[in-house]
């Protein structure tokens, strides 16, 4: 595994030093890149940045990200404040390509799209984070695929809201965690509301998924802290459905089947 | 609704004309926005192009949209070949913020993500277009919201795949059509396997799920041409769930509940 995920570390510093050259050391101004006197580098160079993976990442504080994924939230709601969260810090930090990226736009993944119900806006967040920086499997980078899995893995297998917010809006006591064994909004809130005994609209349900946002921000951010120092195992997927069950699906059967769960049509042995 | 679906188009319009002037209507090169004598406009300035919406749009069309979409699922999949499929076209047609979007990045959609088929990337690719060329909701253009519900109900509730492209890699007799009742991957994709009698590694699944994206591709230009148009009603949502079951979710309750649907904790009366 080490190899691996020393490839992915070294093309990251790869990436970081070839924009450190072609800005100088100096502040790269949102999208523009240009050179001592002649002007621009040309249209495929500014292209590139933002089309060349892994971007450049430094290695951030999950608590404090989670903190900002909380208040932002509030603002955009889950999959664009889990975006918010990190990207407005990298954009600090280091400058394109996440200055300039539409985070807001993301809006839409709220309620699983539309209200809708389908994945989970904050899971749609965490992941979108996650291939943005490390680049797509399709590009060399695996280790993507991997971590998408997982963080819905994660997300569906662990008592949420984990993340408590310094200064929460509302009393931690009416803020119940509970196991969705999905990554479906619809699945995730419905078990909370049920567990709270609080309806959609309520200021409670609100908070839980400020602090679902949160959770999701924390831990994309631990994942990339560990990829960044060459600890994120590239083989290590804990759902890889096709080769479980034979397609793309959840792991909690049942929950929708029953004890009656078909058989997909199978490759010949 | 005309007075609303005009605002948006106002607004579109403006949108082109300020971008048209800020670069004295010639080629805007990727993410690089100059003043004649002094260089740059600024980082501020730039953050914009890609954050003010609507974002530039011009009428293209639904069919050689599709095409790209069909073509370019054999490259990136699904829900990346959406976003391709319509960005390459404006990016050649508009320039920015196109031409710098991280398409490949959107790879991740594949398969519900990860192979867990949550939401089908096809969708999650459209609704991603929908929403990075109208704008949030959150900033006022609300009909990007109605647009992303309605283009998850037009896939959940039409035999699909609906495009057959014009040289199919794969005898269109062997792609039957299917509908969903559901946005997600996982129904999707295995009621039609179960249809077609093939599994998932098969050239026939891969090729009905390429001509799933060239279908979204084709509907949600076919919705961005008549937003365009101002003929797009902001207020024709066909399926609002809070609204109808008290709770974020799809419109096919008995496919997993049968006939004991729970109710969510209500708001009081």
């Amino acid at each position: 595994m080490k190899d691996t995920t020393e490839k992915y570390r070294c093309e990251n510093e790869a990436s970081v030093s070839r924009r450190d050259l072609l800005i100088g050391g100096g502040v790269l101004a949102a999208g523009m890149l240009l050179t001592k006197g002649s002007g621009l580098l040309g249209t495929a160079k500014a292209e590139t940045l933002s089309k060349t993976w892994p971007w450049p990442y430094v290695k951030l504080d999950p608590t404090e990200t989670a903190e900002l994924a909380y208040k932002e939230w509030y603002r955009v709601f889950c999959g664009a404040a889990v975006i918010s969260s990190v990207f407005s810090q990298l954009a600090e930090k280091v400058g394109e390509p996440y200055a300039s990226f539409p985070v807001d736009g993301f809006y839409f993944m709220a309620g699983g799209v539309s209200d809708w119900g389908t994945l989970c806006g904050s899971c749609n967040g965490a992941v979108t984070v996650a291939n943005l920086i490390i680049g797509p499997k399709i590009h060399g980078h695996k280790v993507s695929f991997t971590m998408s899995s997982n963080l819905l893995d994660y997300y569906s297998n662990t008592k949420m809201p984990a993340f408590v917010p310094k200064n929460p809006k509302i009393d931690p006591a009416k803020i119940p965690q509970t196991q969705s064994d999905s990554p479906l909004c619809h699945i995730s809130v419905n078990k909370w509301m049920t567990a709270a005994g609080v309806p959609l609209p309520s200021p409670e349900r609100k908070d839980r998924c400020a602090r679902m946002a949160a959770s999701m921000a924390y831990r994309v951010v631990e994942n990339l802290n560990e990829w960044k120092d060459g600890k994120y195992d590239v083989d290590d997927n804990h759902w890889f459905a096709p080769g479980e069950v034979g397609t793309n699906a959840q792991q909690n059967c049942t929950d929708c089947h029953g004890n009656n769960i078909p058989e997909p049509p199978m490759p010949k042995a």
